[in-house]
């Protein structure tokens, strides 16, 4: 099964104490449609700007990435540039240029609109229903989102939960957004507003999976070398999204494998900058890893 | 097989948003013998005053704690009290008296130093020195340790490392000690300077156990209701040096099984103040989560 995906489609700059890179392909939608390509065909829906490169048309086309739903209009793309610490886990906005972003009102192509799974990657939650709304009938509905929607369109956010499947959020994001300290509380929390699942992302500490009768904790890969942790959310998001759609099935054990191959893409992400690592990334190496993330995680009565 | 257990033995005044008890069992060896003794015989280590509560004596005998190395001297018992926050990973010492404490120089009863494992319960690693020096050839010696002992006596304690097979401390302790941002890092770091196996505890986030050829991530058990977080670190320790001592043998899937268990205890430990939980703690209630803690970090490939 195919999965729709919406979101940013930006050009970053990203400094890190030991490197510093510019006009890199970026974006929540880049980096979840990339991760999902590993998985299942992808309709992408976006906006650029007349300066975005043509390798990058290529290379989204060379991963199975549909992009009759990524408009190309007059003016320079969504900018973004961020500086991370030595502690990878703080990062800071250095600048934000929304550019042919501010307007983007996007109507989906007719061949888009039976997309059984859509991820709603980051964006503010008015776009992400505004997209929504277009698609009839999806089987499995996944929204991402963070801290600045949380304290600009509260509204429009608790709005959304009432028609999505699953809501992606990380840990402090989780906290602020119920008010909780303890994450069990808040995670049961968002539950009571409308998804059915709630994935809270805990970075280094991995990630969470709250359902109503279910519950799941995924270790995360113990990386000693991250280069650039951009996008390893939406990595998250596109892999976790893409499996489902693969297996077309919601079930505990499958949700469960969701999370973990949502985990391996996003770990293999943040190895180098950008999109870099998942553009030589190979399927043997993603079982690889999902066979490392059972081994380190695993234990019998003994 | 049995365990020696050496640490403070204190009387507590916690406060937390909600309740405030004064005067109830704590110190580092009460919480880690009382967690051991669901798995082992214990032999305690250690020094209460004349105003130490017959009922506590009691209450350890009635769990198969060897009491023949509780020193009881003139003078009061160490005292500690601490306040915390609503987060309640958030502590603030208010007081510490040593009392008799400040002069503990334990001899072993001689029936004590056979004992096949050792756990050195957090308390100054001089002390922990002095007592290891006496048990001969020890199986297995494990270490609990702490912030305090990192700043005040870390010379001490890098020389501990070199006669333990496995240290515990907790996640801000591990980056603190090595200096490392990185929790993997700073985990392989600290096997370098001695120990066989290093536990990282996280708290809400579960724990790591790092060997020179194995990797394991423990979740956390899902806890909404926290009320006394105090002794959950000595609780694990006790847990998991206990259920070693109870398998007699140092495999990786026994350790493993080794910090669950400890994870067990210490879950239960802070669902109420002091050791109270543990008093009535079953061992068809051990199972019962641990279980748990196997269904939920659980995963097969679909």
């Amino acid at each position: 099964m195919s999965v729709l995906i919406t979101g940013s489609v930006a050009l970053d700059s990203v400094k890190t104490p030991l490197e510093e890179h510019h006009e890199l392909m970026g974006g929540s939608a880049s980096y979840a449609s990339m991760a999902a390509s590993f998985f299942t065909p992808v309709n992408m829906v976006g906006i650029v700007g007349s300066d975005f490169p043509k390798k990058y048309f290529e290379l989204y086309r060379q991963h199975g990435i549909n992009l009759d739903g990524l408009q190309v209009a007059d003016g320079p793309t969504f900018r973004w540039s961020g500086e991370y610490e030595w502690d990878l886990n703080k990062r800071r906005t250095l600048s934000v240029c929304l550019n042919v972003f501010e307007t983007f009102q996007p109507g989906l192509p007719e061949a888009y609109k039976a997309t059984p799974y859509v991820l709603l990657a980051n964006i503010s939650p008015q776009l992400q229903m505004h997209v929504l709304a277009q698609v009839s009938g999806p089987k499995f509905v996944v929204a991402d989102t963070m801290d600045l929607w949380i304290e600009k369109q509260r509204d429009a956010l608790v709005e959304l939960l009432r028609h999505i499947d699953c809501l992606i959020l990380n840990e402090s994001e989780a906290r602020e957004f119920t008010q909780q300290t303890n994450l069990i509380k808040a995670g049961r929390q968002i539950l009571k507003l409308g998804p059915k699942f709630v994935v809270v992302k805990k970075g280094e500490h991995g990630s969470l999976l709250f359902g109503n009768d279910m519950f799941f904790s995924a270790p995360a890969y113990p990386l000693e070398d991250i280069h650039d942790p951009t996008g390893a959310g939406d990595c998250f998001a596109g892999g976790f999204t893409g499996y489902l759609a693969r297996k077309d099935r919601i079930d505990p054990n499958t949700l469960r494998n969701a999370v973990i191959h949502g985990s391996v893409i996003a770990s293999y992400c943040v190895e180098d900058f950008s999109l870099t690592r998942l553009e030589s990334l190979t399927q043997p190496e993603i079982k690889e890893r999902y066979d490392l993330f059972q081994v380190m995680s695993r234990f019998e009565m003994s």
